[in-house]
Formats: C-alpha cells, sequence, structure tokens
C-alpha cells in the first residue's frame, strides 16, 4: 500500500463529466489499496473569468484581493470533486489550502510555502477517506489568503507530497507524457519513460511546456517520484526521478525549442567592473525575465555583453538601456559611452542530457548537424547539462529536427 | 460618527456595474465620517448555477462539500467589493466568514451562529478600512466551512451588527421599503417609515416577502435599528425598531396574503391525549413545515384537526397520514379511526398590527370587510396582533383590498 498524490489541471475538471472521470481515478487508486490524496486547479477557465471580472470593477485591484477572488475557484473543485467520490461510495473531504494548512509567505499572487502541517490530512487519510486539496493557494500565519503563482497547483502537489513523503505525485494533465521533442515539431519524437529532474528543469526553462519549475525543485529537493501523464488515458507516461547510471549513458536525453526571443547587444562598454551589475539591476527593475547573458571582450578598453528576453519585453527594455548609457559619461573624449543594438525575430534550439557530463564530442555533433542542415548559429551558451544556439526564428524548426536526428532520439533507448 | 453595517444582497451585486454602485454607497457613507462593514452575498445567480453544479457530479452530495462549494460564491463578490473601493480610493479589506471569525455550531448548510469575535473586524476599522465580509458562511471550532441556510446573508449582517453593537444595520435590497400592503396587488399601499420587530416577523411569515425571519429576531434581541432599503435608489426606506408609544395608535400596520395553501383536514379523531403529538412529529419527519393549526372539538368521542401547508407539501403529506390512522387501532367497534381530507387551491389574508393589544373591535372590522366584498371565511386564526382569514385562493386579492381599505391603510398616518 503506498501513499500517492495525483493532481488534476484546470482542463482535466474543465466540467462535471471530466471531474466525474478524475474521481474514478482516484477511487481506483484507492480500491488498489492505496492512501490518495488529490489536488486539483480552479475549473477550466475559471481564474480567467475572475481576473477579467476584477479587471470590470477595479483599474488595478489590490493582490491580496486578487488572491482572495482566484481563490474562490479552486474551492469550487475541490467541494465538486469530493462530491463526485461520494458519489462512488467512497468517503471523501476537500480541503481549502488554509484548512490543509498550506502556510506560506505573505507574499500575494506569488507567495512561497514554508511550510505544511499536515496533521489534519493525515487525520482523514487514517479514517479511509479521499482528502482533496485546493491547488494554487495557501495561508499565512494571520489568515490571509495568498496563492502561489503560475504552476502552483503543480507545486501544491509536490509540496504536499514531499510533506506527507508520499511513495509517488502523479501530475495529470492533457498530455501524456515527456516527449525528447515536441510531437508537433518533430513527428519521430518519442515519449520517455524516465528523465531526471535536472533534464527536465532545463527543458522547462528552454521552451517545453511540461511542469512548472518550481514543483520540480521541490520533487528533486526531496526525491519525490513525479509521474507526469494524461488524466483521460490509462497509459503510464513519464517518471521525473533522481539521476540514474543508464541515463548517462544516451548523450542527449531531449530537444527543446524556445521561439519568440529577441536579443539585446549592447557595444562600446567600458570593461572597468561595474557596468553589467548597473545594466541587469535596471532591467530586474522593470520587471523583465533575462533569457541568456552572453559577453565578449572586444578590445582591452571596450566590451560588448547581448542578451535574450522575451520578445514582448524589447519594448520596456530599450528606454531602460539609452538612460544608463547615456548616464555613463563621456568615452574617449566625446560622447557617451556604447551603443544598443535590438535584434528580433530569434530562437533557441537547446540540447539536454546528463550525459553530456561523460561524453565528448557532443557539442560538436550538434554544431555539425545544424550545418549539414544550412543553418547559421548567431550565439552559442551551454551549461553542464545543456548546450543551445540562438538561431533566425525561421531555422528553429528545421535545427530542431536536424538535432534530434542526430543523437538518434528516434529510436527507442532507455526503458 | 456612527458605525453601520451595509449589506447587499445577490441582485445588487450580480455584475461589475452593480457591484462598482454598492461600493460608492459604502464609500459615501465613509466620507461621511461613519465607519462601515459591508456585508454581501453571492453574484445573481452563482448560488443557483453551483447547486447546478453539485447535481451534475452527485445525486446526493455531501452537505458539508455542499457548503465548501457555496462559500465560493461569497469569496468572489467581497473580493470584487474591496477591489471596487480600492480603486475609489478607499483602504478595504475582505473577510470571509472563516477570517471574520463568525463561528457557528457544526451544522452544515443550516448552521447558527454561536458567537462572532469581532477583534479582527475592529482592528481593520480602526485603521480607516471598509472592511467586506461574506454573508451567508461562517466556520466551526475546527474550521470547517459552514453556511446559515435561507436568508443567511441578512443574519450575518444583523449579527454582526449586534456584535459590534453598530447604530445601524442598513439592508440594501431591490425593494425601497416595508409596505401597507404588496403595491402589486394594492395600488394604494403605502411605504411605511417605521414597523416594529414583532410586526414584521408576522408579515414575514405571512408571505410578505421583506426579510429573513431569523435576522429580524437577532435585531429584536440586540434592539439593532434595521433599515431596509433600495440598493439603487438614494431614498430612505423602512426602519424595524422596538415598539413605540405612536405605533400603537394604529389599529393595523400592514395586510399580506399568502398563496399557495393546501390544507388537510382530520376527523374523526380520538379525543385521548396523545394523537395530535403523533401526527405532527411524522409530519416534521417528513420535513413538512406546518402553516397554521386549528382544532374543533365535534363531540366528547371525536375531534377534528386542521392545518394547512404549503401547496407543494400535500403529495408528501397524504401517505403519512395514512399510515398514522390505520395504526391507530379500530374506532367504534370497526375499521379505523378518522379520515383524511385534502383541501388545495387556498390563501390566507392577515392583518397585523401592534395597536390590536389595545384596540377592540378588530377582528369585527376584518370580518366586516371581507363580508362586504363577498368573501367566504373558510378558517380563523389570531395572535396577539394578528387576525388571519383562510379564503379561497380566487378570493384572495379581492379580500386583501377590502382590508386595506377598511383599515385606512392607504392614507398616510405615522411618520
Amino acid at each position: 500500500m503506498a501513499l500517492l498524490v495525483q493532481k488534476f489541471g484546470g482542463s482535466s475538471v474543465a466540467d462535471a463529466d471530466r471531474i466525474r472521470r478524475c474521481a474514478q481515478r482516484a477511487y481506483d487508486a484507492r480500491r488498489a489499496g492505496h492512501d490518495v490524496v488529490v489536488v486539483v486547479s480552479a475549473m477550466g477557465k475559471t481564474t480567467d473569468r475572475l481576473i477579467e471580472l476584477a479587471g470590470e470593477v477595479a483599474a488595478s485591484p489590490p493582490k491580496r484581493e486578487m488572491d482572495q477572488l482566484m481563490a474562490a475557484g479552486e474551492q469550487v473543485s475541490i467541494a465538486l470533486t469530493a462530491m463526485a467520490l461520494s458519489s462512488l461510495g467512497q468517503p471523501a473531504v476537500s480541503l481549502t489550502g488554509a484548512q490543509a494548512r498550506i502556510l506560506t509567505e505573505p507574499a500575494h499572487t506569488r507567495a512561497r510555502i514554508r511550510t505544511i502541517d499536515t496533521s489534519r490530512v493525515r487525520q482523514h487519510l487514517a479514517q479511509g477517506r479521499v482528502v482533496v486539496v485546493a491547488g494554487f493557494q495557501g495561508v499565512t500565519d494571520e489568515g490571509e489568503t495568498t496563492t502561489l503563482g503560475r504552476g502552483g497547483s503543480d507545486t501544491t502537489a509536490v509540496a504536499l507530497a514531499a510533506a506527507l513523503r508520499a511513495d509517488e505525485c502523479e501530475i495529470y494533465t492533457d498530455v501524456d507524457g515527456v516527449y525528447t521533442a515536441d510531437p508537433r515539431v518533430v513527428p519521430s519524437a518519442r515519449k520517455l519513460a524516465r528523465i531526471s529532474y535536472e533534464e527536465i528543469l532545463e527543458l522547462a526553462s528552454l521552451g517545453a511546456k511540461v511542469m512548472a519549475s518550481r514543483s520540480i525543485f521541490f520533487g528533486a529537493k526531496y526525491n519525490i517520484p513525479i509521474h507526469v501523464r494524461h488524466a483521460m488515458l490509462p497509459d503510464p507516461g513519464t517518471m521525473i526521478v533522481s539521476e540514474t547510471k543508464e541515463m548517462e549513458q544516451e548523450e542527449v536525453t531531449g530537444v527543446a525549442l524556445k521561439t519568440n526571443l529577441g536579443r539585446v547587444t549592447l557595444t562600446g562598454l567600458p570593461t572597468a567592473p561595474g557596468i553589467q551589475a548597473r545594466i541587469f539591476a535596471a532591467i530586474a527593475d522593470a520587471q523583465v525575465l533575462v533569457d541568456d547573458i552572453i559577453q565578449n571582450e572586444v578590445s582591452p578598453e571596450t566590451t560588448s555583453v547581448s542578451f535574450t528576453v522575451d520578445h514582448a519585453d524589447l519594448a520596456d527594455i530599450k528606454p531602460v538601456l539609452d538612460r544608463i548609457l547615456s548616464d555613463s559619461g563621456p568615452v574617449r573624449g566625446a560622447g557617451s559611452w556604447g551603443a544598443v543594438r535590438v535584434d528580433v525575430g530569434l530562437c533557441k534550439v537547446s540540447a539536454v542530457g546528463v550525459g553530456m557530463r561523460s561524453h565528448t564530442g557532443v557539442a560538436a555533433k550538434m554544431f555539425r548537424a545544424l550545418a549539414e542542415a544550412g543553418v547559421r548559429i548567431q550565439n552559442i551558451t551551454t551549461s553542464e547539462i545543456r548546450i543551445s544556439c540562438i538561431l533566425a526564428k525561421e531555422d528553429g524548426e528545421k535545427a530542431m529536427r536536424a538535432v534530434h536526428g542526430a543523437f538518434g532520439l528516434e529510436v527507442p533507448a532507455r526503458g
């Protein structure tokens, strides 16, 4: 008998019929002898509709009230899920974030979980009930409702699994697992039976929309196996687990494509320390997330820095940078430091795999594949288990297929 | 500077525009220097939609989960109302029933308020905030969500006003006050400036849909003036207050009509003690609310009992009564006790006024008015401040106009 946490996303509980099917999943696991905790998101487009309503009553609604408002969404879905379980003859009880004692910091709309007091959940489990917990929400020590931000329900599920020392956290979603590449772009892409936390984190941040990173961090930290699977299909999906020996046999596990990138290049910057800190502090103040940063020293006096951001953020950044450069004082007698160049229409193709640590020539193989496909590489960045190339947007899909093929990812490999 | 509780019902907060208008009301009161607590119901048809959803997932949803589900409705409207106040520049904070510490008994879907710990509300008021509290909901000592049943938001408002020792509880609704009779039936009906708790309780139980009785009991018990007024109109409505000397000057304050009544008559019952208790215990077990009970002793051995119920409940009652009578053993040698007769299509016209205590001939005046209108009186019941006549349904409106006229209610009287 195991303890399972099952998480169902908004599209999996979008209507009464789907809620009944999710309840059936939980019921089946309970009948198989497991203790079951269910975490659900708000139904379908509920959260969007609530945000829309908020916009109709106030131009800039206070974050505290946004949290109070949005938390109502999951309150509806937990109650309905518990009812559906009851009507299958399975005793069940729904708990809001506050009732499940998911204690967070007081940062509204993006609170972090501080701790979970599982006594109440355990008490219900001990009485044979399925416990249905509201995802995405928590409560402060003062009883204020908070929400966890994007991907919050995944975070709730994995954090609860960690706090309960669950045997597995199942993430039910509308995809049937993690693939070697996006099957819409690479038709020969293959579902992975297993992937490491580290690899999925790299793939997630690279544009593979599988799970929110924060929840995977939790899984890695507490070593909770996360099973990503389809809510409406019976087949097993992909297990996200700690790195294993076999995983290292492969050079590359998956390939990801991030689109809609823009690039900013600052040239003629002083080489003296401090300018980078000033630039990126100003960008952070403008609430813009920077993707990759690449610096090249051009001469002993000047250097250039490039960085990529989401296309949509370019407009916010340009005036910030212009101001910094004009504030930096004159260079070589006249004028101000440097120049700002903005490039649009870029993408990033990345290969990820823990095997890179022990295999040589992985980068060379990737660059060769791109060259043979006639793709020009504009920038390169790497991490221990990742190689990324910035390319023209129109080369993205072709490049992805080339890299996927070069590493033989279409062939079934690890079991 | 006064402390006001303002309650807005579901139709007053049915959309973003109306919520903004309610917020404006609260804002105006705050600008006038008052401390303001706002109580809101769920938006428009929200509760009905949630009940419908529950019906789609489960045939008989557990009451605990119904409460969890329905409480989400007010959570949406409190957050939106607080946002609307903020966007007017008025600091505001929303509190769920649990956050406002409205502590109830653990009876789901019909919990009674045990006590309210007002410290948190007072703390927010002291900081200049308008406090927006969810109506209809509370919490048990164990943190379970409860709801207060029909008219629950009125109960929340008056109970909060009592706990806070508020100067007034304003009930904003879609009528502009309490009338001497329903103006749709009696066009000459007049809005009352004041009415006593006792009178409004009689009128409410007689079919005048103004406020839920439970909330008026609270008002009477703690002597909280309740101001019933229109949410979208500026005019003052009707104040519900303790009985005053002037009120006793009038014979009758208002006339009410209750339609859709059915009557059950049991004849040939034994006069020995006990049969009434058995009959009405069985009806209570069938969850049917009995309206009036009338007993006539017909002979030393047998008696007859009539009672009125809502038309719709008649079908539930008939088999219950047949069983009781056949279980009661033989009467006068052969057969079982008594017979059951069911009449449908009845109504009840009532005159109410605290002045009845000091005026004589009020009943005679009412019966004469009915006689002159050609209305046959089928049953009569009275209380200290009420006279009711059971009539054929088709006589109801004519009877009401006749009684209203006989007591001169169309003429402005008390101020």
